[in-house]
């Protein structure tokens, strides 16, 4: 059972001028599924990604990164990206590389381009040779079938345990232009079984400079995609891509522009969308968390605290039960790592109900109250730190047998 | 359902000279149950511990570090330990701490010492006020009957929602002296409801100088009670103390001795049988997980990698599984947070079959011989890094739906 969110709707979600996407099933585990998606992208479009920090990062991230450095280091542009699913590619050592390059070149191939100029993905199951033999077979059809309007199928095509497609899409005008963004994403973080990955790629018709999409890329992913969690675990694959694709009329060239953090704000909430449908569809997840920690030192402290509280099996588990089990948040609170924290500082809210205060119960907290927060689908844990003016929030969800079940029982 | 563990027989339990036990039935939650212990010094006792470092720390761990830190700065000797169940004294404020140094002065009072020749440790719920009338009143009592082959009812008296009680004890010679240790523990660390504690109390007869006692209680802290992990949550009250009684043959008064190694060793080989004694405790338990990093550059990044791998939850419902899963495990490695880890050196143990060679799985690994493993009630995980020549070790266990049944459904 997964926490209620609308689904995306074909229709609602808009083509980006200067990206084009097409899939294929290229049986690569499983027939008559969507598995290899390709997204080709205008001349002139910019990309910037981030990538797990799991040392054991997988051969298609090796290379998108590599691919990635190379076009900064004066190489030709990134003008396409290839997914598939069904195989991680991870864990696969110098053949893995060689395949995730094999899939680059074959599109390269394909489109008239350099295999330098494309980047592959892959999510599925890990230490198992790529099929690249399969998605090498399956690239014509996707390249055939390659439009702008294609959105719904592609977010189709890069889920993998995901029940649903997660996708979105906004039209916004920033310094008098329209700019329309639309992006798609997938897998449970780690709460899937056997590492499915968190991928997440979005594109929008403004034209960004390269240094200014590198910033935003990680602005964005630190206020969605790293800003989410389930389990704690991180995959081995695990990437989100920003594409600039210049098609329209807005140009961003510095950070230091009033455009830009117009821009920024529209790209970080459709990534924080974009993010939070993979925690309402965390197979087991009952609960939809939002943590927000406030009047920090700085961000990272608040960050900390935040964490500590969404993977706290203990927490996790009274959300579960819907028991306003406060003492469980304040303890996770304090290992959290904050070494000169001053606890007797600290209020802690669920929802708008004040449940510690000055570091202590609320002499004012009644139970139901709380009872009344934990029962609802969506709650807010809020801690104000009140020591200085930085704040963060983290979403999560809540542990349920649910968990246990999908977790022990996939691939028995 | 536990996982098995011989259960310690009152009989074995020797008694250490110079410390005497005694318990009481004070009704502080419920009637007819020990849940007051007092232990009593002999003069030329040396006391050392090692506290939580959660910042929400109880007002008994504030009382014991200050009376502790009070003997360093030239006060007098710790001459008696109190534990009472049923309420932790914690994020109880200041009318806590009165609480708390009332039961240290009654204690005192009653034995002929000051209240700060007392440390005061409580294990129970949190977040309210501890009954300090019922202590108080239970304290003759204990005393009444304090007795130096009370071990058992001692491991009794500390237990809240323990299954049984955990003890050990041990005769060892270091320099040709006899010396007898007997410890007691008590707390599934946090799997256990709400917060529940970690205590431990090891006594031995040995006459230790107070800086010798200090290093040794770190040391082997770090080898036994700070090496076990249920689920990474730390409690407010957890407490490990060591007493040196000082009442045999046995001096050591100096880091740099033979006899200091032999009795380091002894008492971290018995601290560690007393924390796996909480792990195989813990409820939903149905595996025990020894995670053993090797060749690691220092003790720190093996730590960090048995612990990334110790509070996967993914890790842990496959050992629920008796899943051979070992992508999760290696991915857990991936994201210890050690940055310059090389993973295309690392090899992979589960008990002696080799799962993951060179960062790769084995080609030579067939998934029964893991699966035989997994299915084991006790099974050892081993990493070797290959880049140095510090190890670590931790113990775990499985996360089962029990453990969410049981965190979930308490208090409700």
């Amino acid at each position: 059972m997964a926490v209620n969110s609308p689904l995306p709707v074909a229709a609602e979600l808009k083509p980006v001028a200067g990206i084009e996407l097409g899939y294929a099933e290229a049986g690569i585990k499983k027939p008559n599924r969507k598995d290899v998606l390709v997204m080709k992208l205008a001349e002139g479009a910019t990309v910037a990604g981030v990538f797990t920090k799991n040392r054991f990062c997988a051969a298609p991230v090796q290379v998108s990164k590599a691919n990635l450095a190379a076009v900064k280091a004066g190489g030709k542009p990134i003008r396409a990206l290839v997914v598939n699913t069904g195989n991680a590619n991870a864990g696969t050592g110098e053949p893995g590389l060689a395949n995730a390059q094999a899939t680059c070149a074959e599109v390269a191939h394909l489109l008239g381009l350099d295999a330098q100029q494309v980047l592959p993905f892959s999510t599925g199951v890990i230490l198992e040779p790529l099929p690249v033999q399969k998605i090498v077979a399956g690239l014509p059809a996707a390249i055939a079938n390659l439009k702008a309007d294609n959105w719904f199928n592609a977010a189709e095509a890069i889920m993998t345990t995901d029940t649903q497609p997660k996708a979105a899409s906004l039209t916004t005008t920033v310094g008098g232009h329209t700019v329309t963004m639309t992006g798609i994403s997938k897998g449970a973080g780690m709460i899937k079984p056997n590492m499915a990955t968190m991928l997440g790629y979005l594109a929008f018709d403004a034209k960004v400079a390269q240094p200014v999409l590198d910033e935003l890329v990680k602005y964005a992913a630190d206020r969605s995609f790293n800003s989410i969690t389930i389990d704690g675990d991180t995959s081995t694959n695990d990437s989100f891509i920003l594409v600039a694709t210049g098609a329209g009329s807005l140009v961003v060239d510095s950070t230091d522009s009033p455009d830009y953090i117009a821009l920024r704000d529209a790209v970080t909430g459709i990534s924080r969308h974009l993010a939070q449908q993979i925690i309402r569809d965390g197979e087991g997840a009952t609960k939809f968390i939002t943590i927000t920690v406030e009047q920090g030192r700085d961000m990272d402290e608040c960050r900390k605290i935040a964490y500590a509280i969404a993977h706290s099996p203990l927490v996790k588990t009274a959300f579960f039960a819907s028991d306003p089990n406060l003492g469980r948040i304040l303890a996770a609170i304090g290992y959290a790592g904050v070494d000169d924290l001053d606890t007797a500082k600290l209020d802690l809210y669920l929802d708008d109900v004040l449940v510690a205060k000055s570091g202590g119960r609320n002499p004012e907290y009644k139970e139901e109250d709380g009872q009344r927060v934990m029962k609802k689908a969506e709650i807010l844990v809020r801690v104000v730190l009140a020591r200085g003016d930085a704040d963060a929030t983290v979403w999560t969800c809540d542990l349920s047998h649910d968990y246990v079940s999908i977790n022990a029982d996939y691939r028995s």
